[in-house]
């Protein structure tokens, strides 16, 4: 259960979408028990947003929300690997690319809360 | 003080949308103290979103924030509510809606904290 | 680290968010130890929303992430602040202004975590 949402002030073309979304597929496994199988992934380009009061630049910012706990480790990871994703397909400066976490202790799918 | 946020890729007519926020008007009651009178509602159709590598079935994402704490059976019977609602107006499956929560301690109204 | 995101039903100009990234950037110091050099903002204008079931009227609902945790006093003094920039600017009246915020624990920023 875990979802990875990306707001950018970048246009994101549907290649540059599939492209993201299959590598953040293959990214999640860093999060122990974690997989595509169960990953949502939500995509907004072209957003107005403002980074150290600039909006002149290419800006991301990612949440990642699981459910359930990992380890310090697991977030490196995965924070190096989504930085390495939005930098390259989105060329948005590593510098200027946020990743946040929510670990979700109540979370439902399909009627029913896990 | 709830707030329910639905991110769908199906587009969201305003005749849906308003027998969404009708319905989740009475469903929020299911949290013990919670009612319409304080409920703030988001709509945003026609995203582009994935679940399980896919993005060619309808897909929704709810997130419920309420100030404070409830109970399982509370969030449980919500779950089933908000699924149903989602599941009947926007003919997404069942098992392709996440219905998401967060206790928030911090929210302010009107200028001040709760 | 910190992000507010701005979500309203009000169509938001060019020159509305400039002023309102100008304004946050100055009322984050209210926060001690954040300032405008960390923060990021987002502006999401014209949205669909509702507030206890009504969306003929202005309507916002502001979310403040930061990194760590911070005081009582601090957060009643940006809530405070943060309604008064959203009312001066968007013409929302104060009462339909939330401002919620989430203390995050894991957060990551060019390529790791804080």
């Amino acid at each position: 259960m875990p979802y990875i949402s990306t707001k950018t002030n970048v246009e994101i073309s549907k290649e540059k979408e599939i492209a993201m979304k299959e590598r953040f597929g293959r990214a999640i496994e860093l999060i122990p028990g974690k997989s595509e199988n169960w990953l949502m992934c939500a995509f907004d380009g072209g957003q107005s947003m403002y980074f150290r009061g600039d909006g002149s630049n290419n800006i991301a910012f990612i949440e990642v929300k699981i459910f359930g706990k990992s380890t310090k480790e697991a977030y490196q990871a995965l924070t190096k690997k989504i930085t390495e994703i939005i930098s390259e397909e989105l060329l948005v400066s590593t510098d200027k690319i946020y990743v946040k976490y929510e670990e979700v202790s109540i979370w439902g799918w399909d009627g029913s809360n896990f």
